[in-house]
C-alpha cells in the first residue's frame, strides 16, 4: 500500500536524507503536495565534520539531527526509515526493503556516494571509510586505541611497534583526517601517556595521482604540502596501495608498516541509479539533463553526488554545496511544474540548474587550511585566514542545526585549550593490524625503542 | 616486566576506572607511590546519568571521560587500558590479559558489578542490561528504533504491532528507565511521526519482589508506584520472569509481548574476587574487615561494589556515594601505612571505613523523583521537589567533569523545550524482537488498528 495520499493532491518521493534530500524536502515545506522522505538512517549528518566526530573533537550528535526533527514541522513531509530495493518506472512506484511499496509523481533520488574499494572489498574492514557516523566512530576507536596498545606493550615488553598511521587518499577528506591524527599526537596525547611519547607518531599520505587536492590550483596544492609538512604529516605522490594486510599496506613490492590505515580514496555512486537501469557513468553516477532528469524521465530528479551534471566542460564536484544547490532546483522545478506559485517568476528553474561555485576548502589541522574562493571575490587563500574562513563559513551552514553554538563552544574549548574533546574508546579492543603485528610485522627494535624513550617534551 | 619503579617508592596497583578506583587513585595523586590504574575502557562513565544517554537526552562524551584526562596531572600516576587476568598474591603480582605483569606493595581491586541473568546467558542479547556506553546506545538504539519500524508497518500494511516496552526488574535503574520511556513517547515523539501515536506506547515493569525500589522505605514506594502511574507506566510486583523470546517475555505460563525488552534485575560482582580465591558472598562480592581488606590480606583493598561490607546489620549498598567514599578511605589508608602525611591525625582511618549516607534517588520521568534524604536532615521527598534536589545534586556531583554546564544547559534544554536530545540510531537496523514478530508473535489486529489510528493530538 503506498503512503496516505488524498485524493488529487500530488506525491513526490525522495530517497535519500543528505544535503540533496533535505534540501528537496524543505522547499517542498507546506506546498499541497505529499512529500515521503525515504533514508535508511534515522539521522540526516553534516558530512564535512564528519572528521571532527571521527578524530574526537565533536560527538556525533552535535553534527547530526533525526531527520523527523528537521522536517518536524512541515505537515505534509512523512519520513520512513527504510531503504529502496527495486523500482517500476513505468507504473511510477518504488518497492522498500520493509516490503512497503510508494507510488509517486515525482521522484527525487539523492542517495549520495560511498567508498569504492575498488572491488577490493575486504580491505574495507582493514582500511575504514569516511561517510556515516558509524565510520566516524571506527576510526576513532582504531586511532585512540593504537595509543593505548602501544602503552600497554611499552610496559610488557619495554618497546612497541612505531605509531604509524596512513591514509590512503590525498582528497580533502583524506588530507583533513592526516591533519587531525598528527594534531591528536602532538598536541592533545603527550601529557596523557607515560611511557610512550605521542608526539613521535607518524602519519603518512598516499595519493596516487600526482599531486593532493587535486581539484584545487596547483598554488594551493603545494601551500597544503608545506602545512601537512609543518605538521609532520609526510606524502607521497604517484603511490597506488596494491594490497592492504593487517599491520601494513603494499605499493608495488614495497611495504609500508602501519598500525592504522585508513581510507580516502575512491569513492562509487549509489547502486540506485544503474538499480533503476538509468545511463550511469563509470562511478555509476546517474547522467542527467539540465533539469536534472535522466533522459526521458521527467518525473524523476537526481540529486546531489549521485547526479552526473557536467557545466562549463566539467562535471560538478560531489561536495555538499552542489548537492545544496541541486535540491534547492528540484523543489522550485517540481513546484512549477505542479503549476505551484512560489513568487514572482523569473526564478530561472525553467532555464536549468547551474552550479553558483562560491569555492572550497580543506583544513589541515588546527589551525591552517587552504580556500579556493569563488565568491563574492576570487582568491587563493592558505593558512590560519583560510583557516578562519572555513570556521565561519561551517558555522554558517550548520544553521538549521540546534547545535550550531554547542559546536562552536566545543571548538572553542578544544582548540583553545587543547581540551579532551569527547575521545571515547567503545567497542571492541581489537585492532586488526595490532594482532597480526605480533606475529606477522617484526617490530623493528630501534626505532620501537626510540619511540618508547622518556620523554622529552 | 612491571611498570617503571624508581627504586624505593611503594607500588599501588588498582584495578578498575570507576568511583572507587578513580577516587583511590585522586587520594593518591602526588603522594611519593607509583600507582597504576588499569581498566579495560579508556574512560570512567558517570554511571547515574547512564540512562539519559539510553534515553536520549544526553550525549556519551557528556557523561564519560577519558582516565587519562581525569588523571593528567598527577605525574606518579599511570593509566593502562588492559585487563586482570589472573594474580598471584603471594608474589603480590597480577597478570594482565596483554601478558604484561605488575607487581604491587598495595593492591587495589575496584572493578565493579555487572548484569546478572541468573545463569540464562542466552537472556543478554535479548534483553540488554546498563552498566556501559556501550549498553546504553545498544538501549537508545532498540527504543527509537520500535517507533520507526512501526511507521514503516503501518505505511505497508496498516497494523504494527502494539508498541509494548518491558523493563525486567523495579530498582531504581529499571524504574529510571521505564519513566523516560515513557517520557520519549509521550512528549517528545508526538510531532515527529504521521501514521503511528507514540503516545500509546505501553511501558511495564516486571518486578520479583512484591515492591518496586525494594531499598526505599514503603511511603517512598508508594508515591513512586503513584507518579509511575501517573506517567502511564504498568508495575507488575511479584512477577517473575520464566523465559525471554524475541517479541515477548513469560511470566510463569503467561505470554507478555515486548516489542524492546530491557533487563534491570540482577546484578552480579565482578569476578575477580572469585578468581583471587577470596571469599565472597553468593553475588561475588569480597567479604572485607572494617578497613576494607579480605581477610588475612593487609595489603589488598576492595573498593566500590564489589566490596560486601556490613555496617548497622546492613549491607552498604552497591551505588556510587559508598564506592566514592570507599576509594577515598582506602587513598588516605594506604598513604597512612605508607607512613605519608596527609594533614593532621584523627582522620579516623585507624578506626575503619564508615559509610556516610546522604540518602538515595531516583527520577521518575522529566519532572518527578523520589528521595530518601539522610544528610543534612532527615527526610522523604517525592514528586518535583525531589527531582530538584536530584538535578542539583547530580550536577554538583558532575564536577571534576569537563562539561557539567554542557549537560546542564543541554538538560535546561531538552527538558524546558521538548528538544531533540541527542535522538540517534547508530548499527543495526534489526530488532530481535521485531523479526521474530513477523513469525512468532501475531499482532493482535484491533490493538494494532487502535494503535495506528490517526492522532488525536
Amino acid at each position: 500500500m503506498a503512503a496516505a495520499n488524498s485524493g488529487m493532491r500530488k506525491r513526490v518521493v525522495i530517497l535519500g536524507g543528505g544535503f540533496g534530500g533535505i534540501h528537496t524536502a524543505m522547499g517542498l515545506g507546506k506546498l499541497p503536495l505529499d512529500v515521503t522522505l525515504v533514508d535508511r538512517k534515522n539521522h540526516h549528518t553534516f558530512q564535512p565534520l564528519l572528521y571532527q566526530v571521527a578524530l574526537a573533537v565533536l560527538s556525533p550528535a552535535e553534527i547530526a539531527q533525526p531527520i523527523r526533527s528537521i522536517l518536524r514541522d512541515y505537515p505534509n513531509i512523512e519520513v520512513l526509515m527504510d531503504e529502496a530495493t527495486n523500482f517500476n518506472l513505468d507504473e511510477h512506484r518504488v518497492m522498500l526493503k520493509s516490503g512497503a511499496e510508494l507510488e509517486y509523481d515525482y521522484l527525487v533520488v539523492a542517495t549520495g556516494s560511498t567508498h569504492s574499494y575498488f572491488g577490493k572489498d575486504e580491505w574495507a574492514k582493514l582500511a575504514p571509510g569516511l561517510k556515516t557516523l558509524e565510520d566516524a566512530t571506527e576510526i576513532r576507536r582504531r586511532v585512540l586505541l593504537a595509543f593505548e596498545l602501544a602503552e600497554r606493550e611499552m610496559v610488557e615488553s619495554g618497546k612497541h611497534p612505531p605509531l604509524k598511521f596512513v591514509v590512503i587518499g590525498g582528497g580533502p577528506t583524506g588530507v583533513e583526517l592526516a591533519g587531525a591524527i598528527s594534531d591528536i599526537a602532538k598536541l592533545y596525547m603527550t601529557k596523557d601517556f607515560r611511557h610512550i611519547t605521542p608526539s613521535q607518531a607518524e602519519v603518512l599520505i598516499l595519493e596516487g595521482s600526482p599531486n593532493i587536492l587535486a581539484a584545487y590550483p596547483p598554488d594551493l596544492q603545494v601551500k597544503a604540502a608545506q602545512q601537512l609538512a609543518d605538521l609532520g604529516v609526510k606524502i607521497r605522490t604517484g603511490s597506488h596501495v596494491t594490497d592492504i594486510q593487517p599491520g601494513y599496506v603494499m605499493v608495488g613490492e614495497e611495504r609500508i608498516d602501519a598500525v592504522v590505515t585508513l581510507w580516502a580514496a575512491g569513492v562509487q555512486a549509489s547502486p540506485l541509479g544503474k538499480l533503476m537501469g538509468l545511463e550511469v557513468d563509470r562511478r555509476g553516477c546517474v547522467m542527467v539533463d539540465e533539469h536534472l532528469n535522466p533522459k526521458g524521465r521527467p518525473e524523476i530528479f537526481i540529486c546531489g553526488d549521485l547526479a552526473h551534471v557536467e557545466q562549463d566542460g566539467k562535471q560538478v564536484p560531489g561536495v555538499a554545496q552542489p548537492a545544496m544547490q541541486m535540491g534547492d532546483f528540484v523543489a522550485k522545478r517540481i513546484a512549477r511544474l505542479t503549476a505551484q506559485r512560489f513568487g514572482s517568476d523569473g526564478t530561472g528553474v525553467e532555464k536549468g540548474f547551474r552550479y553558483f561555485d562560491k569555492g572550497d576548502m580543506a583544513t589541515i589541522g588546527r589551525k591552517a587550511a587552504v580556500a579556493k574562493i569563488e565568491w563574492p571575490f576570487k582568491a587563493h587563500w592558505s593558512g590560519f585566514p583560510a583557516w578562519l574562513t572555513w570556521l565561519v563559513v561551517h558555522i554558517f551552514f550548520l544553521i538549521g542545526f540546534r547545535n550550531r553554538f554547542s559546536v562552536f563552544r566545543q571548538w572553542a574549548y578544544t582548540y583553545l585549550f587543547l581540551n579532551d574533546g569527547a575521545r571515547l574508546i567503545t567497542g571492541s579492543q581489537e585492532l586488526p593490524g595490532w594482532v597480526a603485528q605480533e606475529g606477522v610485522a617484526e617490530p623493528l627494535p630501534g626505532k620501537a625503542l626510540d619511540l618508547g624513550s622518556p620523554k622529552s617534551n
